[in-house]
């Protein structure tokens, strides 16, 4: 940290500084500028706590410089980290499509969409059998007898599923049935789901909090891998800006960003991101040439139907058209 | 809700879309307007899900008009929600003040704070045992150890203690000892969490969500409601916005808004939306004269040796300006 | 425009907004809803004004219908708008590269970097005049003589030029040397430089402003428009959201959506988006594959020696790394 | 300014930036830390610019120390600036309220609105004869004519006038008839415009940009100040967030951050930020009570016949209950 002092600090007020710190285990090197002296705090594991300096007389400033992050980040694992279920590799060059409706419905809708997606090109199937939704009064998922319809499209249609948990409560049936476990964006700081996530032996897919930085997100992956489990995939899903044109803002640039600053695999969710069908496809093509390691995307043969999101699920001949668009822009790079 | 259609759309089109509306259950009222004409969807309960017509050709736009929340709704019970803990009532033209640490440090901390804060005019006390901290390497709360001191606060002092629930799992616990249960910024909407803070005896204190819009939190409210607790405080604490000169910035303007739409009662946390000592008096004011039923608030007595969010902590003598500036305000009205 | 109204409005209110809507001029028409009614505003041209319903006994609520912009739209210009420059088109399948530094700083600067650009294979140059700066003390741009070595560019290097107009008094110099005039971010909102941009004989690129929704933008387009100049480029340059690890979050949604509503080509700057070299490239190439109709990039031979927004302007290696890129995804759709 | 290397940079890498930082004529302070090195940047008169450094090897990144502005900054002036405009003062804890319609209409419309504000408490007048609308097809203002009825209510009814400048070349007439001069949001980065503003005899209301920092704001003052123009005001209006439920966000944190970091007087605009009349009393008392050194709205004596912004204006009964009640709490610190 650097604490940077007023121009008119006197010696006393930048020696009851130093001493503050000093009395925090860290030690104070005082930096004489052209026009005010600023405190660099050196020795210190981890992030330094603001507190104590923010209220001293002559302060003016206090800037953080170490990132919180240890386990996620790319400075204390420089390779990949590639994220293995069944045949599908996650990571690294991998191009991974997921695909599936929003929410488990009944078996027929399940297996005749996982069927599809499978045909069109798709890695492995999504479907929500616990949801969450933004009323008590809409629908709410199946729950176990969801989980129970994933486990025959995995055994019958052979695709791997990822699905999402809300709770401790159902944390273990989730596990028992899913092949990737899906925190969702509302629970992204759900600290207790984080940590059970991190005593899971399945790989997570976080996706990122509407309004949270990539800081937040990575520290909320560290809570997964401080916890002993290192198989985390971080999955961007649109913040919340003041556009309304899409629901969400998709902010592509967190791509690079994140491949720089962690190994982890980072995938996107177009679908959450555009709230809307005709931007789904678009939107698809850009993560794939941005250079994410994989999609998820809703689909549902009777989109008109669906119990939730239909509005952005796309037909399967469009996951067919999606797939396609994504595999030419994949090859080229 | 109204469905605008295209300019150009046919007769075929409008035709369609009407019996796709009356296949939901609704009745279509087409209205010819000068240069398109609009649907308007009828003898819908509750909000329409848009999901049938999106994607319909000829459909422009689809408008939502019915409001998603009920129970909440100031048309559902005109009259304010006054809640009751002991003597100390919330709601309706009270100014409650709640304030203490960030955490429970120690008893011996507690006790000092609450009978300071006490002394300077507060009518309960605030801290936490559970904390949820953006870092996995942060102090975490002293959990059960930490609602027993807030037992003896209550007890020894006399405030009723508000503190906050992370999970399922300690619920039960946590409702054995707080007189408000606090659900914070990052639960809003853990819906598990709102579910079963519905079937609670206790009053909940709602914290918004960083990016929440009012009828996002109003939907959690109607959780809590829609269980069977009618008890719902609702806290403004900042929403997360472009500006870096406070942590959050805080959304004054719920205030009126939500005492239009809502008969529930609504308290600031100046302090969090802050996240920085200087600005919670005059921000604490301010909620004040804009009519907030109440204040919560951080104090410290030690704040460079708070072991959480020290730096917006109030010193108590800080905190007994505030009590006095935000009695004189609220007489006048 | 809808009008909603109260659940328990009176038929004395809603015969009252009635009356209002017809001395306006309109048509009310009301609709009886399950449990409200609403009045639809009919036989309006162009948008209603909301402020003689706002404050009316027994009106909940204002929806707007109408879409605010005329000439701009979709709906009154079916095909695509394609803007000649010379041999250089713009808008409707071509996807054209626009390259150079932000900042004219001298002639030698000016054509190293047009002549490399060329040769990596942009279509037109781009760089500054006279330049916005956040701060009176930066470099603010060599003015008219920056205007003749665009000149001199365009006649060396055979590129047509782009550069911005900051003002109405230097508007007749730049439209002198200008191929395409650009209005800057900061000004999208100059609704007096619109005017005048909307008099003259040279295609305008018109920014988007750093908050401005798709509506507005199209607005500031229609002021352009209505002023009778038809050639008007949109170009998307992030918007500013809570985000820090990007300069502005890049909305490539906007790129469908706009394609949608309106018959304007619209392209992307990546590097003002990016605010840093090191995503501009990842940024493009997502561009091209979501369809936009071009690109503008900063770069310059030597950024650690610019006078303006050295670390977001890419080396022309990475430049011509750049347009391969971008021409493969092109080449794919 | 701070640069941040890697953890693994070579002493190589940092003698190379080390050597940038002096070419550039500063000097260098390598400060080695725990588990990387840092390199302060020295003897730098105002901001360091990043681009020579943002792209080196070994550089993770780059803080900035030094604040951009000068003239405004409290630390170049440590008391209050109070601005007079003939009995009028503006600033260090005077509450000055202006107040009057959006836009001039008309001469009988404003001396009835000017004698109505007068007799409940304002000391300025306000009314638009330029006025930025959104729409090309919206009343664009008066123009000169509404100036010259400016004058006639300074006149008749003794109230110094604000009103807005759009643009240079109607500067010198509006700065002619005006007491104050108004630049607008949507031109708070037009800096042809505030250096033109730099060179006037006027005080200058420096309304907030949209989606401003502070920083950018203070930058947008410095440049009037740096033009010789020390009479600044500048006018918290609201920024564009997430949030709809208000037009924009009342940001009253900007009130005691400006105050510290600035000695020029701050003033709020509740009608633009609520754009709604039944908010505009609730946030008038809040900027009272958060400190800001007075209030700016929009009052009509016939909201629903006016030409601009009629919803969020207020009744002139409604401005006299403000007037009280603002003064009240004023009374109060």
């Amino acid at each position: 940290m650097l604490i940077v002092m007023e121009k008119n600090a006197t010696p006393q007020q930048i020696d009851a500084v130093s001493k503050m710190v000093e009395k925090r285990g860290y030690e104070a090197r005082p930096i004489p500028g052209g026009d005010r002296v600023s405190i660099c705090v050196l020795r210190n594991k981890g992030a330094v706590d603001t507190a104590s300096f923010i209220g001293m007389a002559g302060v003016k400033d206090l800037i953080p410089v170490t990132r919180p992050y240890k386990l996620v980040s790319r400075e204390s694992q420089s390779e990949d980290t590639v994220i293995q279920v069944g045949d599908v590799a996650i990571g690294n060059g991998h191009q991974t499509l997921i695909a599936g409706p929003c929410a488990i419905e009944g078996e027929a809708q399940a297996l005749t969409i996982a069927a599809k997606v499978k045909a069109a090109g798709a890695h492995m199937f999504r479907g929500g059998a616990f949801k969450p939704r933004t009323s008590p009064y809409s629908f709410q998922g199946l729950g176990v007898e969801g989980l129970k319809i994933l486990a025959k499209v995995r055994n019958d249609i052979g695709l791997p599923v990822v699905t999402e948990v809300m709770d401790l409560d159902t944390f273990d049936v989730v596990e028992e049935y899913a092949d990737i476990i899906q925190i969702g964006t509302r629970n992204m700081q759900n600290f207790s789901l984080l940590r059970r996530a991190g005593r899971s032996h399945r790989p997570v897919m976080l996706k990122r909090g509407m309004a949270a930085t990539i800081d937040e997100w990575l520290m909320a992956a560290e809570y997964i891998m401080e916890g002993g489990n290192t198989q985390v995939i971080l999955c961007e899903r649109g913040v919340r800006t003041f556009v309304h044109h899409s629901r969400n803002t998709l902010d592509l640039s967190a791509v690079p960003y994140v491949q720089k600053e962690s190994h982890l695999p980072i995938i996107i969710d177009p679908s959450h991101a555009a709230g809307r069908r005709d931007q789904v496809i678009p939107l698809a093509r850009a993560s794939a040439a941005v250079g994410a390691h994989g999609l998820m995307v809703e689909v549902h043969h009777q989109p008109d139907q669906a119990l939730s999101d239909g509005a952005q699920s796309l037909f399967p001949d469009q996951f067919e058209k999606l797939c396609q668009q994504v595999r030419h822009i994949s090859d080229l790079f």
